[in-house]
């Protein structure tokens, strides 16, 4: 069995999507006999940890096999190699055959595996960056949605401009000035939460092939967007003050991508911010060799202590910034509200991409938003959500120094929820995550966050839905996984693993 | 003056846009002295009607040659040659100049054109399909909405499932069965509004020059959308019955196209519903030959009289048709919420494609909508429309056979907002443009409605926003230009046109 899949080689450079490669290679075993009718497939998770992909190509392929009735699968149980007549009849199609575009295949490969589900009766989840919804700000909400809609019903139900509500519009802007960006109205444009706005954005500038550059590990849903725009990903290394700028500097000069992404403040999945002089610094480097830069700055209200920090948006004379902000985290997700501030040279366009979208975003919701903000209520709760991050933050580092073995380390962020850890050259995440998984204790795999590679020897804990009271339990129980499992990986991830791109 | 202009030929088949091509045009005439610095450029509207293109690639082409300071706009006066020395300094860019992907440049072409504005003090606008807000439920909108924040308000508020919330989803599939449509739940998915479906449908099926398949003429707002996915658009006339189904089997039998877009029920522009029987060939056509079938079924419950129609989809056995609905015709345009039903096996990649795009649509305002439904101020709203657009539409027909010359037809909608004009060959809608504006009676041209062709001899009325009481005189102002008019057309209509492609 073993040397039956050795011999699968999937080649990543190749146009057919990973998960065809190996659906192709698993029907000609079935085919050539390798296979016989009724033999086990092995589980998702095994083959892809064989073949160093995600786990999600694997299902991908025998989701395909099943279409085509070359196998079965039974909930519980496994995927079997289907009896030979039950393929006998494909020339009676009695259902449309569905054919896909090249985009949504290839997004289909690099959508991140479904969550671990653990059946712990006691559980503490580290995977979700998800808000917790406990202390949403419902009640003001509710009044000035309601009299907004009293006020201005049938004007907010009523069509809208492409580009937002124009009051929101300005209040952006305004509110971005208290942070060095100079931005007109005209320079926003209102998105459902900065997701469309990562889409509007590649919409607009990418054809396929197109060099793209980002950070290593970045956000994971900006993955499968860039694989459905076909985009040429090349990943540069983090460090602890930001994107590496030498590496970036020696990329630039050596070809000109169409776009940089970036997050430069509390980092998705690191929690690192870039200082103020690295910021300047990419900025000016970015107008050197003509490269727009698109800055996801997606929780930088979250701080810890003191005032959120300049974005690059604030360093950009030469408008080559595209800022991206939401409502998701400071505020609420379901709303699906964000915005774009660019530069009006890109702008209408962007404008344009927006109506063929779906031309605007409500603006009853844009509406109330903007009476909550105006009344105060915005920034009262995110100073109360700064308090309760700040004192989870502290709660977590703290139990990570008591209970980690001291050969792991991780980042120690100023705000939002993420924090990195990297564990020791002979660990790796695949030795420890069913073990997690067993005892209760949910964290996000480094695999979800690379483009290239596979990241097994980071995990990332996120603390937006643990309970402060509960933190250092879950650690605790991190701890002792990792410390049995040190020195018994059988995975082979010292021998795998390149040195870490994360320099710290 | 007249050769200067004679002299441009554009080539629709290039991959370099038309305005592009234009622009390129103009600025050899720039460079080779036949325009002098200080010469004015065409109004964009003669130009457009003497090549034969749209209006707004003749301003986007305008705009390139303003941008690169080779022209002066002024608003009022026109558009000028600039003086030599203004485009002497591009070598220092101290901005950054952006490149647009070949998507986005390719929707640019498209846009339609904006809306004609008059100074007429007394103006009737017939050019909109905009709902009247007037007739807005808001106040028991405000209600539910209200409530469910009250009683869900942080689940509400939270992120959400990509296909929608789960009991609207039941509800919509509940719906549709009243019309015969067998649909479970999972076959729906929420999305913001029709153009969204369209979209997400586009981006999971279309690869570059795609073949596809519409109706001549179709939804203006389909046109930049299939030429952003760079879809080859085959025209296929419409008939007094919906579209021609003879030429489709014709299409068909020749070629696959990737889908085919339909309105069967108030098809805008023309109004037309295609009859039961057509409804059942179409299907079982698109099944033989193995093509999806897009029903866009925007406005089919605004029927003036009876039930609505089955939709296309109840006819599916074989699992061929995506059925697009929506909540913008009949409740609020402004909450941006529509549906898609589609198969089983298409209905998983298109949630991928929804995810890419921007996550899920607001679970707060799918409930509220929910229990607005569920109440039953729905079902009272849709009669109180029928009833209303019933009475503007037979006015309007009333006063089209009391005010319009016996050589102009138009159709007879069962519902929706549209009648469809269509002019005799010896006059375009260009000859009565400007008196109309003059006169202050907009309407839209056809040309906003043609993939290919330029449609001057059709124009559409909607009454959506036409309060009732003047209906009639703005027919009568419409009837006495036209037949000012009649005879005297120096647009050259008569001999440019092809026969129209409507058999009515």
């Amino acid at each position: 069995m073993v040397q039956l899949w050795d011999g699968i080689e999937l080649d990543r450079t190749s146009n057919q999507p990973l998960y065809q490669q190996l659906e192709a290679h698993i029907e000609k075993l079935i085919n050539d006999g390798s296979l016989p009718a009724g033999a086990k497939l092995p589980a998702s998770r095994d083959l892809a940890s064989k073949l160093g992909i995600n786990r999600n190509t694997v299902t991908s392929a025998y989701d395909a096999l099943v279409t085509k009735t070359r196998v079965h699968s039974h909930v519980g149980q496994g995927t079997f190699v289907a009896e030979p007549g039950r393929d006998a009849t494909p020339e009676t199609p009695s259902r449309m055959r569905w054919s896909f575009s090249r985009a949504a295949l290839a997004a289909r490969d690099r959508f991140r595996s479904p969550a671990e589900e653990t059946h712990h009766p006691d559980p503490i989840n580290f995977a979700t960056m998800v808000p917790d919804e406990e202390l949403f700000p419902v009640e003001p909400f509710r009044v000035v949605l309601d009299e907004v809609l009293a006020r201005q019903g049938k004007q907010l139900l009523q069509y809208g401009p492409a580009a937002g509500y124009p009051p929101l519009r300005s209040y952006i802007a305004e509110r971005l000035a208290r942070r060095g960006v100079k931005a007109t109205p005209e320079n926003v444009l209102v998105v459902n939460g900065s997701q469309q706005a990562l889409d509007l954005i590649c919409r607009t500038l990418l054809d396929p092939e197109d060099p793209v550059v980002l950070e290593s590990p970045t956000y994971t849903s900006v993955l499968p967007l860039l694989a459905q725009y076909r985009a040429e990903i090349e990943e540069i290394p983090m460090t602890a003050r930001g994107m590496d700028l030498d590496a970036l500097e020696a990329s630039l000069t050596r070809s000109r991508p169409k776009l940089l992404f970036t997050m430069p403040t509390f980092h998705n999945p690191t929690g690192i911010t870039m200082d103020l002089a690295s910021r300047e610094r990419l900025v000016d480097m970015a107008t050197r060799h003509g490269v727009p830069v698109i800055e996801d700055d997606f929780d930088s209200e979250l701080r810890f202590d003191g005032e959120p920090l300049p974005p690059l948006k604030a360093f950009d004379d030469k408008e080559c910034v595209v800022h991206i902000g939401t409502f998701s985290k400071g505020l609420f997700p379901g709303l699906r509200l964000g915005w774009i501030v660019a530069p009006t040279a890109f702008v209408d366009t962007l404008g344009r991409s927006k109506l063929i979208s779906d031309y605007h975003t409500s603006l009853l919701l844009q509406a109330a938003v903007l009476a909550f903000c105006e009344r105060g209520h915005y920034d009262i709760h995110l100073e109360r959500l700064a308090g309760i991050y700040r004192e989870k933050s502290r709660v977590l580092i703290a139990a990570l120094e008591k209970y980690f073995p001291d050969d792991v380390t991780w980042t120690h962020p100023e705000g939002g929820f993420a924090v990195w850890i990297t564990l020791p050259k002979t660990l790796s995440v695949d030795a420890i995550l069913s073990e997690a998984v067993a005892d209760g204790v949910l964290f996000t795999p480094g695999e979800h966050f690379f483009a290239h590679g596979d990241g097994r020897r980071f995990l990332r804990l996120s603390i937006s839905r643990v309970p402060v009271e509960r933190i250092a339990e879950g650690v605790q129980r991190l701890g002792n996984i990792l410390r049995r499992s040190s020195g018994h990986d059988s995975s082979g991830a010292g021998s795998r693993e390149p040195e870490p791109a994360l320099h710290i």
